[in-house]
């Protein structure tokens, strides 16, 4: 994929290539805490690609978690997959001014992967916050004032009614929830369960409500996100004890200990969906007669596809505006306090970073 | 679903109550190795229920677990859910001379379960083979002249081109791999991996195969089987070691280490369909980061719905006379003989009952 991105001059990074208007200022990772704003040169597009100005980035836990050495993450690079802003050069036919969120994958389009419609794990699969800024995709990333998308980012337009920082959390947080939810099934009159209420975990009792559940169940340890999650949609939220005779459970926490509740909560013909588990963690026992004699299912979801992305703008624009933003969203903070906030997250469970630019 | 059978008169079991030829003749089993030929009252029919004069049983492996005392079985009772017979009398509608096969589970087709489509997970299930002779369903099993089916049981018409013996493998065997095809997705293109080459491993290779799969592999450590799923249209016998990157596991070994040998073969987006895992074993550990990355599914499937009967039927027709049944297919033995292979099975995978009556 990265050879799909041209123009992007990675000898040009500095700050005396040209007047500043042209170029694009980026919080660039060195690894560990240390951050450093640098220039770029804007690209030149090649065929497909669009250059869109950034006006929001939210920050996804996941790049807390690269922060701080908990997953492998490409250094020195731009982090930041959460974005939107409005397009201001495309060679994708993209009009001009048209505000827009992108994915998180760039894919091929041509390998056995993206064929059969999992283009989130493209063969050459190149990714939005990921990349190296020596890659030859060096403005990858949502800390900056300008993204550089290549030809196979998804990109999709954003109703004037979804505020910036709502908008951006679409790119990652709520499309991936789309995606959970489609692996679930038919939600309508099912009984579900939300095992940890992040950023994710609460646009999944949202998204559940607003695809028909009879009832959603959620849990979490934190007595703040509980009350966050009955806000969200919640019918119940569970004290201690594993749910029973569960549809669909939906896994956020990422822990073993959730993975086990879930999979100890689903009656029978209840699928449930993992998706926390990006890092790694313990193993879970299963045991398969109960699996095979209930036709219950387990199913792992990691990113997302196009048409999720387009879903998620859809809530966003409908049910998700309901969502209890003003306590999920933390800040704003500006791009210059972007590495402060990684060494002390602010409270709330999105940091929105303002871009002037 | 007891409810529903009526007529059969438990009081009349025994040999002084009528002319043979108006009589059921059924071997009962009694527990442990012990069986006993007994004859029964022909029903009074209720509303939608069949009498069906049975010309052939096949002798499916979970009737060996329930005599080994592998698996609870009601008792006394009259074993085998895989037949085929003649209709003979019917207020279901069904046409008297008929050829039919039928289901395992018997459905109330109002509880929840039967309402979302998992009647084989029926509330008051009732199951074809599986009632005590004095449980208001006498004539529940196979190994008889004779078979009473409640309004419940799916009863789907076979073509003649279809052998008694072939046929007869639908209402259990066959009709579960049609299940578990179902739970697999589109197998067209796909690579398989199929564990456990007995009777449904056997019908799960070729119905594979029938289905489009690019490529077909297959494991057991019988030589014998895996000359028989090379004939069944298997591309490669495994030797030991676990396949690479397969799209679909279709898991009929029932063993612990045969689900982890699925498991680890899945590739990106692969799914695993569980259903040899029918009696108490080893739990086996996953890696929810694995699922979760590599979009990975578990999911198991037990009995089947009236639909995968139809199929079963279908595909014995069709591609799956192409099967070696002279190869699957053990016996045939008499009624009188049950006992007698219960304690020495015949050769062959799946023993031919063919029944005088």
């Amino acid at each position: 994929m990265r050879d799909s991105v041209a123009g992007t001059d990675a000898a040009a990074v500095g700050t005396d290539a040209g007047p500043e208007a042209d170029r694009a200022q980026a919080v660039v990772w060195l690894g560990g805490n240390r951050f450093e704003t640098q220039s770029f040169d804007l690209p030149v597009l090649g065929e497909g690609e669009s250059l869109v100005r950034l006006r929001t980035a939210t920050v996804c836990g996941s790049d807390r978690h690269t922060v701080r050495g908990r997953r492998p993450g490409a250094c020195p690079s731009i982090l930041g997959h959460e974005g939107v802003g409005l397009v201001e050069d495309s060679r994708a036919g993209l009009p001009l001014g048209q505000r827009v969120v992108f994915s998180v994958t760039s894919m091929c389009g041509e390998c056995g992967n993206c064929r059969r419609g999992l283009s989130a794990k493209c063969a050459s699969v190149a990714k939005v916050g990921h990349e190296s800024t020596d890659s030859g995709w060096a403005l990858s990333g949502t800390y900056a004032t300008h993204i550089h998308l290549p030809a196979g980012v998804a990109v999709v337009p954003v109703p004037d009614s979804v505020p910036d920082a709502v908008a951006a959390t679409a790119g990652c947080a709520v499309a991936t929830v789309m995606a959970m939810v489609e692996a679930a099934g038919d939600l309508k009159g099912k009984r579900v369960f939300v095992n940890g209420l992040g950023m994710l975990g609460l646009t999944a009792v949202a998204a559940a409500q607003s695809r028909g559940a009879a009832e959603v169940l959620a849990f979490d340890p934190s007595p703040r996100r509980q009350d966050l999650a009955l806000f969200a949609g919640a019918s119940t939220i569970m004290e201690e004890e594993t749910p029973a005779d569960v549809d669909v459970a939906l896994e956020l926490s990422g822990t073993a200990s959730g993975v086990e509740t879930c999979l100890a909560g689903l009656g029978t013909g209840g699928t449930a969906v993992l998706a926390g588990s990006v890092s790694p963690g313990s193993n879970v026992e299963i045991t398969p007669e109960q699996l095979v004699r209930g036709w219950r299912t387990i199913t792992g979801v990691h990113n997302f596809e196009p048409h999720h992305l387009r879903q998620a703008v859809d809530f966003l624009t409908a049910d998700g505006a309901n969502m209890p933003w003003d306590h999920i969203l933390g800040g704003p903070i500006g791009l210059s306090e972007v590495a402060q906030e990684f060494a002390e997250p602010s409270p709330g469970l999105r940091t929105v970073v303002t871009i002037d630019g």
